[in-house]
C-alpha cells in the first residue's frame, strides 16, 4: 500500500472521534475514544496521540504513513495558531491546541471550529456536490452553522462566522438562550427548542391531540416526539413544528439574501425529521428569499452523519499540505 | 510620468462616473459623462471609450498609459464573463459589456456590481481601513450591501450576494417592496422608507411636533427632514429613525452573528444622518449581536462618497492584472 492517509480528529465533550483517510476523502478506518476532561482536558492531546499510534499498530502501518491532522473543537479558536481561548465542554482555557498535537505527533496539524469541519466534510464528500457556495446549518442540541464561500470555510474577525443559532428570531420576550441573549434561533429549531416549543403548545391547546396524550402519558416531549406525531397526522405537532420552519426559513433567507448558497444543507439530529421538516421549511423559505436567490438554492439534508467532522478534518489537514 | 494609471467606471442611470486611478488607489482625474440609455443601452460602451481617450488627450497622455478598466454596473451580471443579463435602469437586456469594452478600448476589463465596487473602494482606500472582513450597507433611495471575506467582495452562486435590502424585517403586513416582496429592509431604511415612515407617523401622532408641522407647511417629507428635526429634538423624528435603527441594528447583528465583520460600513445619502442615526443603531445592534461578534465589530460611516465606486473599480482591475 502506497497511498498515504490523513487523520480526521472530531472532539466532542464524550468522545473524539477519529478516523485515517485516504485523500479522495475515502475512510480508511474510523473508531472513538472517550474524551478525559479531567485536569482540565490537559490529557486529550496525548490519548489522540496514543490512539493514533495504536491504531498504525493494529493496520501494520508506519507513522510515515501519516501526512497531517485536521481537527475539529467546540469553542473559540484562533484559527491561524490554533489556540483555543475557551472551550467549556472540554475544560480548556488558553490551550495551545496545534502546538501540544504537533509535539506529541510528529505531525502538522491543522485546527478548527467543530460546525466549521462537519461543513467541509459535506462540502467535500456529502451533500454539498462539491458545490463551492454552502450554507450548513446544524440542528442538534443546539443550533450551530458554517458558511462557505468560494470553498473557504469562513471565520470572521474573530473566529465566530457560523454563528447561525444566534440569529435573534424573536426580538421582545423570546425565550433565553445559552449564550446570554434571548429568542435565538437555538430557542426555536434546536431539539430542545422544539421539544419546549411542542411542551408549551400541549399546556394551551384545547380538545383532543396526540401530542397532548403522549405528554399525559409521559410527563415529557422530545423532538422526536413531534416529529413521530406529524408523521401520524396530528395537527398541533404539525404547528409546533410549523412554527420552528417559520423562524428558520426565515433566517435563512435573510442569510441567504446576502450570501446566495447553492445548497443550503441541514444536518444534526433535527434533520432526520427529513420531508417533514423541509417541505415546510421550503415554503417559507421560498417566501422570504428573492426569487434569484430562492432559484438558486438546493436545500439537502446531510449525508454524513457523524463522519462530517472527521472527513472535513481531513479536507482541512490536506488543503495544509498541498 | 512612468507610473501607469487603471481606469475606474461606474455606470449609474443618469451618469457615468470615471477616473483614472494610480496602483495605490490615487485619483488622477475623475470626471463624469452623462448616461445615453437610448436604443436599449447600445452606446454606452463607445461613449466610455471615446471619454477615455478625450481625457488621455487632455492629459497628453498615450493610451499605452492605461493598464485595465474596472467597472461597476447596476442590475444581474454574470461575475466571469462580465455578461449583463439584465439592467433596467440602463436598457441592457443579455449585453456582453465586457466584451464590447474591451474591443472598443483594447483594454482588458473587469465587471461587478456596483454596490460590491463600493464596497471594494472603501475597504482598500476609504472606512475599511485595509480590515479584511466587511459588511457594507448603502442607505439611498434603495438598500444595498457588499459583503467582503478574507479580501473578496462575495459573489455567490448566481452575483446575487449581499442583497441586504432584501431581508426581511416586516414578516407579516409590511409595505410593498420593488423586489415583489413585502416588508424588506428597504421599506424601512432606504431614504425612501424613511420618508413613509415620517408620514405615517404624523398622520397618527397626537399633539405637536416639529416634524408634523413641517408636514402640515409642505404637505410631505424627506428622510433629510427627519434627520434635521432629530438633531432639533423633536421627539417623534427621534422615534421614526428609532424604528429605522432598530430594524437595521437587527439585520446586521443577525447578519454579523453569520459573518463576523471587522468594520461594519454605512455609506449612502442616509448615512449623512451621522450620530443621530449610528447611535441608535449601535443599541439596537449591540442588543442583537453575539458578545464576541459585537466587540469585533466596529461601525463607520463611508468616507469616499460618490468617489467610492471608481476606486473600487481600479482596484478590481488591480486585482486582474497582478
Amino acid at each position: 500500500m502506497t497511498e498515504k492517509w490523513y487523520v480526521g480528529v472530531d472532539l466532542g465533550g464524550t468522545t473524539i472521534k477519529m478516523a485515517f483517510l485516504t485523500s479522495y476523502g475515502e475512510v480508511v478506518t474510523k473508531w472513538e475514544i472517550p474524551t478525559n476532561t479531567e485536569d482540565g482536558g490537559i490529557h486529550i492531546t496525548m490519548d489522540i496521540a496514543k490512539a493514533i499510534d495504536y491504531k498504525l499498530k493494529e493496520l501494520n502501518q508506519e507513522k510515515q504513513h501519516l501526512l497531517a491532522i485536521g481537527m475539529g473543537a467546540p469553542g473559540f479558536i484562533e484559527m491561524e495558531t490554533g489556540f483555543i481561548y475557551q472551550a467549556v465542554n472540554i475544560g480548556w482555557k488558553d490551550f495551545p491546541l496545534k502546538d501540544r498535537l504537533e509535539v506529541e505527533t510528529g505531525l502538522p496539524v491543522t485546527v478548527d471550529n467543530d460546525a466549521n469541519i462537519a461543513a467541509l466534510g459535506e462540502m467535500w464528500r456529502g451533500a454539498g456536490d462539491g458545490a463551492k457556495n454552502l450554507l450548513c446549518v446544524t440542528l442538534g442540541t443546539g443550533v450551530g452553522g458554517g458558511v462557505i464561500a468560494n470553498g473557504q470555510i469562513l471565520h470572521g474577525a474573530s473566529g465566530m462566522a457560523g454563528e447561525i443559532g444566534h440569529i435573534t428570531s424573536i426580538t421582545t420576550g423570546g425565550s433565553p438562550c445559552n449564550c446570554g441573549k434571548t429568542g435565538c434561533l437555538e430557542t426555536i429549531a434546536s431539539a430542545t427548542g422544539i421539544a419546549r416549543l411542542a411542551t408549551e403548545a400541549v399546556a394551551s391547546a384545547d380538545g383532543n391531540s396526540m401530542l397532548k396524550q403522549l405528554f399525559d402519558q409521559k410527563g415529557d416531549l422530545t423532538a422526536k416526539d413531534v416529529f413521530d406525531a406529524v408523521n401520524k397526522g396530528d395537527e398541533l405537532a404539525a404547528e409546533v413544528l410549523d412554527e420552528t420552519a417559520f423562524h428558520l426559513g426565515l433566517a435563512i433567507a435573510n442569510l441567504s439574501n446576502a450570501f446566495n448558497p447553492e445548497k443550503i444543507i441541514i444536518g444534526g439530529g433535527v434533520s432526520r425529521a427529513g420531508d417533514a421538516l423541509l417541505e415546510p421549511l421550503k415554503k417559507h423559505f421560498e417566501r422570504f428569499a428573492l426569487g434569484r436567490v430562492a432559484e438558486s438554492a438546493e436545500f439537502k439534508i446531510a449525508t454524513l452523519g457523524n463522519d462530517a467532522g472527521v472527513i472535513g478534518g481531513a479536507w482541512l489537514a490536506k488543503q495544509k499540505v498541498n
